[in-house]
């Protein structure tokens, strides 16, 4: 991604080279310029330019929020944001959230951000391709024709359009990465906890984490640091990193275009000191078969009002699976919970002696809006919910911080590699992702 | 109760006053004077005076190995002793607990305890009278056609008769508190996850907890100290103790002689300096419609294996509750779940700037054994469970610690006074059991 970093146009902010208020009207123009890609699920330009004059003022008279004054940031329409509505892409009744503004939304303006817009997303946030028929399809920058991914799909077409520096999104299978990689932005998906969700709509209290989408590590690291009110240091990578890839389970579920993307990917990163060594995750394997009835039975008792009023207004996209939900029995349930903790000590052990597992963050490159399933190799089909989702979906069931960022193109389109590190480490896995960064120019 | 404390014991054990085999021997006269009350499940007494010679040799030659060194306790049916079966009062077959030893009970013999014997307990944990028709019931030490309470049953049996000196028990809703009332002994639910678990057959894993039964509140709390690796210090109270009764939820629960006892015992303690006031907690009147879905849904999770296999060797008593909680829906789960965290915030809020909670810890004296409900007072009738658990379940719902202690007789039988205090505030309840026990002499 081009243009100046975060904390570089915060500088300039800060030293009255640049304004709020001339980042928020390219923003505008970038919001206008591409209406069609349907980022955007609300917006007042002019209360933002009100809120650009107040933070310019402040600025002009030394007064400086914190380190994001003035830098334009978007919500993604599940965190509550005053004055603003809240939709969550359905048009059913959602629950109350409790309060008036997410804690993380307060600790972003606290921090000086202009949060300016909220962002469209997969309905309810229960979908990875950013298909919505209440709001329309999210299209992919890249190729309006392809899906952004989801379900932060607005949250990746703004910052790779250049609506605004950053966005927040949330994720609870892959909702930052698998936009971010499909629209070709960084994402990263903190651990479970860093970042508080209150004032946002749960879909599973277990699985959901928010996370930043930027242009770079450090922006994404920048913004982290904000929402989760803890310093992540300026860390550097100093050694050779050492690098684990789930070769067995990735093997065949890699279109070969991306595979030889990320061949060539680990080769440079080899090149550059990174010791880089299959590994066998045999726990990769159980971690679909345990999300399922644990995000759906979640997310049933997250809308059981709605649902009990009959689901008016979930389309049916999200409907079947949400009554699929209310029918799982809390058997069930504790069953997918003991396979989670299979997976998460599977995990723990891949990373032992290891900085981060690498694989792709998504599998092929964004299919068609409307494609239902996709061949990812000779022989081999998946539904485009396994495809997009299987490669993320284990490190926020089992809560490890995972990174994802662009690895260049397959087949013309964007290709993204994911980092993936230990529970609670997420400033390592910040400081081994500005090194990778760096190392893929 | 009367008899040395564990502490002199162990001092008088490490000066050669008396020996271990000596303790033992007592032991086992008490167990053949009392054996028609069945307080034991399993016991080799030659293995265990082999055991005892061992801690004498020990102790004669100044190799002193913790705390306990040369004390007899008991361990419930339900925690893994290396070289005892575990049966946990049913026929039918057990999940395999994952070790041979239970962690507290190692840590009991780390310390020298004399870990001799298991008692008897009501099926799998699953109620609270002492009834089982497998293992023939638990007596009642004082009216043998009483209740022993459940469903440490044996263990306050024990105590109660000094077979040994102490007693591990587990409460999930009562289970510690109950028997040790109905028997006149002191018992103690430590906070959530105070006492390690593992190795131990759970019931519902979000409910249970381990603890100790004694004589006293010191004997409690040294035996907590060993199990739950952790000083409380000796400690003392060092003001007016600030007690709140939740007495408009109470007061129609208790029977006229069980009322009259608990005012006595406030009046003596009010006149020993502390100040008692009454306190509303509308939040009591949730815990039990919220534990009753939690403990089946987990307990039938629990035994998942055995109840596919048909249910073979449960007994009808604990069989229904069991499959009831086999068909609770993740959903209703969940909604227990929400309930129990407000009833969790609402002593939260009733505990502040108070000492401890205080309430009897039963309503009624020790019920016939085969009584089904119970007569509380003029007109009102519930059932034996409702009347028993009713005031111990909120807390071990909740995770607060709680301490059972007697305060003398009602209708001729005993009965306790519980003290409830905050979570992880077990080292202040502790000092507060103590400076209550002595105010009741």
């Amino acid at each position: 991604m081009h243009g100046p970093s975060i904390r570089d146009t915060a500088a300039a902010l800060a030293a009255g080279r640049t304004s709020c208020a001339r980042l928020l009207e390219a923003a505008q123009q970038a919001a206008q310029a591409n209406a069609s890609l349907n980022a955007l699920a609300w917006v007042d330009w002019d209360a933002a330019a009100q809120a650009a004059h107040r933070l310019d003022g402040e600025a002009r008279a030394g007064r400086l929020r914190g380190p994001l004054h003035g830098i334009p940031v978007s919500v993604k329409d599940l965190f509550e944001v005053r004055g603003m509505p809240m939709r969550a892409g359905t048009r059913a009744a959602l629950p109350d959230p409790g309060c008036a503004e997410a804690e993380l939304v307060a600790r972003l303006r606290a921090a000086g951000a202009l949060v300016f817009a909220k962002t469209n997303m997969h309905e309810i946030a229960l979908g990875a391709t950013g298909e919505n028929p209440w709001t329309g399809d999210v299209r992919n920058p890249h190729d309006p024709a392809r899906q952004a991914g989801g379900s932060s799909s607005g949250a990746a077409v703004a910052v790779a359009t250049g609506i605004g520096l950053g966005a927040v999104g949330s994720d609870t299978g892959g909702s930052v990465r698998i936009p971010a990689a499909f629209c070709g932005v960084t994402g990263f998906k903190p651990s479970f906890g860093a970042i508080p969700l209150a004032g946002g709509l749960h879909l599973s209290w277990t699985c959901d984490h928010a996370g930043p989408l930027a242009r770079s590590v450090d922006d994404c690291a920048l913004l982290f640091e904000t929402m989760a009110a803890r310093r992540t240091g300026h860390g550097t990578v100093s050694r050779a990193p050492r690098l684990a890839v789930p070769a067995d389970w990735l093997g065949p579920r890699l279109a070969p275009s991306v595979a030889a993307r990320f061949e060539e990917t680990l080769g440079r990163l080899r090149a550059l000191g990174a010791v880089v060594e299959p590994r066998a995750v045999p726990a990769l394997a159980l971690a679909w078969t345990c999300y399922t009835p644990i995000v759906r039975a979640e997310a049933a008792y997250v809308h059981r009002a709605a649902l009990a009023g009959g689901g008016e207004g979930f389309s049916d996209m999200v409907l079947a699976p949400l009554q699929a939900g209310a029918r799982i029995g809390a058997g069930e349930y504790f069953e997918a919970m003991r396979v989670r903790e299979q997976v998460r000590a599977g995990l723990e052990r891949a990373l032992a002696g290891v900085d981060a597992l690498v694989l792709p963050t998504a599998p092929v490159p964004p299919p068609l809006r409307g494609q239902v399933d996709v061949e990812v190799a000779d022989g081999l089909r998946m539904s485009v919910r396994e495809a997009v989702l299987g490669q993320t979906l284990p490190f926020s069931l089992t809560g490890l911080p995972a990174l994802s960022l662009p690895m260049g193109r397959a087949e013309g389109l964007p290709a993204s590699l994911q980092l993936v590190a230990a529970r609670d480490a997420d400033a390592r896995l910040l400081a081994l992702g500005r090194w990778v960064e760096t190392a893929l120019g």
